[in-house]
């Protein structure tokens, strides 16, 4: 076997660097931290990417696959993942590395009246960067109801009201929760979800979500009024997109700072 | 080139019919039949199979795209659909052909009160079987809006609502338009949709849905109801997913006749 | 709290029956059967719906969440699925339970001649069913290589081959493994996947796909043979959808039994 | 209807300026400039975009689609896409302007030795705004076949080959065709795709490609190597990811410039 010619680490001639180059879209079962709980199972879509300078003629695929199987029992966390990063770069001879990874997350909520407990389910995703400096940046992805502002000012009764997935990226100087983020998001809508509401929860939330209209622009606004406040966040962006209840397309809104 | 082995002519040993055998997820820009203005251009994703008898190898893959370039600037309409299901049994020799056509369909609509027009889209599919027997099944994908009646009922003041997408699929003696199809589901819904709305639409919108509450079970209730009416279709279903304003989840349900 | 109206408990007078009804695509962690490591976790989308008798107006929604959060830490069986069934039955008052459940399914493979191990992930869906009887589906979504009998032939070097998914749903008499399922596919197509693969088990697997070149006939025959040998299995589909890497459309077949 | 309250026109005290505002995903049927053919149908989605300054609380959605309606019989051109967002910054009083639309590129294509004649499928993107300054950036996905050259080196026979996705996004001085775009990349692959290949063509494709083996490091090296000497092109981005055969996720490679 050692006979077998390895062409990816034979000569390129055509000085071209690669920004990227890697595995995409692997799925992986893992363990996340919980704020509440200490960690939560959950299963992964991860993708891993080194640089490769211009006289290499590929990269060993291989090895990202090896890697990520050494970490599967362990709780992935900020400090551990810039363990993967440190690991890639040196067993991939890189001078940069990325590890990117998205995975559903769990937080247990509790109905607003009745007090009834039910799993709500978040998106997130870490996007990490090794080079000579380092990245990263967390994503969380936050179902919320939007009442418009407009609808129920023009008309006699009800308001539109739908969906809206607010999607907010950090990069920050120190830890921050995944949940603090999501309360942010659920303090700026019109109302926040839940995956169980007994009658009296749903009348709570229908009032709550009518005394509180805001537009895609509101929503926005205030998630970044919040942001902005907090030393810790170096940089951020908020989008929210609005699944229409009178159109068959969304409203969207987006601040970078 | 005559002399190359054609492998899919050769006998198969198994004993083993196959029921569908071709070509999936072709996309296509096509011109349909438009109850208005006779036609409409739009880009459609096909599926062309015909079943293999036992003792055949393989089927040969080419001649449906072969078929389908011919038919590229006709009108597609219910006749030239059997046509091309004639054209598949004869050049595949086959006994049954399946044809499934999905497309995107657009409808001018006038807003309520300004009347003010623009386009709206409709997701429709058309699944056609020729073999001893004839099958035609047109489906079509109608977005609503729905308010709920439990929230309008508890809550003193507003009413949760959200986009449903309620799905129709019928079989019928004689042709049927899809305009007709999707006529008999905005009506049955809280409010229809609408791509372009002035505030005094909004209004209207906003106030016809809250006098209109319907739980997903109306919604289906109520199309049945029409479609049960109608001598010329002889099987149906409707299922309506509800985009729940205050869940993650859809509330769905699903009548078949 | 007792006071609020219950709508859903009122009568309904349009005689119509629903088939289904309930709740969709709701995500929740979860932990299912694994032949060789006892159970493993996973996160699933999950489908519960009941029919509803023509005189009630509508089901009681929250009702399916926390039916589902009070089996949340426990091993999702077979068992256990006809105990969730009848408690749909018992608590919504209803004749039929319908419970699909949709999940990634992780596997420990260990590559062909270095024995690197690495998880590979299958998709799997249970789809169960109780009303005057009894139904289960289990369906398995298996990635395989498939080289192209054809290209093979008539080529002086090299053979097309791509990437493909078969798709085999069963009904059975008594208790089938996941794992049972998957190994007939593997052992059907040109070759199977691996996520982690060295050079050696590189020339392997394109060796042994070179030598076994199947169209997308002969999966779902080969499959189909061995699944018609087993007494156990009292109903059958397979399919199979190649992702030709000459062309830009899927090569599909079918069959049911 | 006059004295209606524009809410949308209220000051705004939390002096947030909103980079973009506006309409996602509308769905619109449209004519597209065509290289031999002058012009072509197709469908699009369409993303359209404002700022908005800090002291508005709302933008007027419904403004979005009366522009885009009165476009939805002429050909959208570079220069037409010019006129809509000077529109767009027109009527909505906004600083900065953003259109973005998707849509399948339909191209006819010869198979290479049969000479048999159908349409290919490519995705287009074109992402324009203007502020100050104007930025137009182009992005076609052109999908190809890619045999890997290690397999085809250590094997005796065979090599894994699959499709892959190659995405070019660039900016430039002067107008670009699409279909230049689309032959930089094909020409770059281990092979081009096909609808319609009747047998000497697929011994043709299948021995061009065994010919050509391409790590997905090379492909886009080579693309990048020709974008980089053409001094029109000031600015682009090739990405490939390849839907690897011998395995359940893919190889990807990104270069930007």
């Amino acid at each position: 076997m050692s006979e077998m010619v390895d062409i990816q680490n034979e000569r390129d001639t055509r000085q071209i660097e690669i920004n990227k180059v890697g595995v995409k879209n692997i799925k992986c079962p893992l363990i996340v931290m919980d704020k509440k709980n200490g960690s939560q199972h959950t299963v992964a879509s991860i993708n891993m990417y080194v640089n490769l300078p211009h006289h290499f003629k590929g990269t060993h695929m291989s090895r990202f696959i090896e890697l990520l199987n050494e970490f599967k029992h362990e709780k992935i966390s900020l400090k551990k993942i810039q363990v993967i990063l440190q690991e890639m770069k040196d067993r991939l001879n890189a001078e940069a590395a990325h590890f990117e990874i998205e995975f559903p997350y769990f937080i247990e909520k509790k109905a607003p009246v009745s007090k009834a407990a039910a799993l709500m389910e978040y998106t997130c995703e870490f996007i990490a960067e090794k080079s000579d400096k380092e990245k990263f940046k967390v994503t969380v992805t936050v179902p919320v109801t939007t009442v418009c502002p407009c609808s129920r000012e023009i008309s006699d009764r009800g308001a539109h009201n739908q969906r809206s997935l607010v999607t907010v990226s950090v990069q920050f100087n120190k830890f921050i929760w995944i949940e603090d983020i999501i309360d942010i998001v659920e303090n700026a809508a019109s109302c926040d979800l839940f995956s169980l509401l007994k009658r009296p929860d749903e009348k709570f939330v229908t009032e709550k979500a009518y005394d509180n209209p805001m537009f895609v622009e509101d929503i926005v606004r205030e998630v970044s009024t919040v942001l902005s406040k907090d030393d810790n966040i170096t940089w951020f962006t908020v989008e929210s997109e609005n699944f229409e209840s009178i159109h068959n397309h969304s409203a969207y809104a987006y601040i970078e700072r």
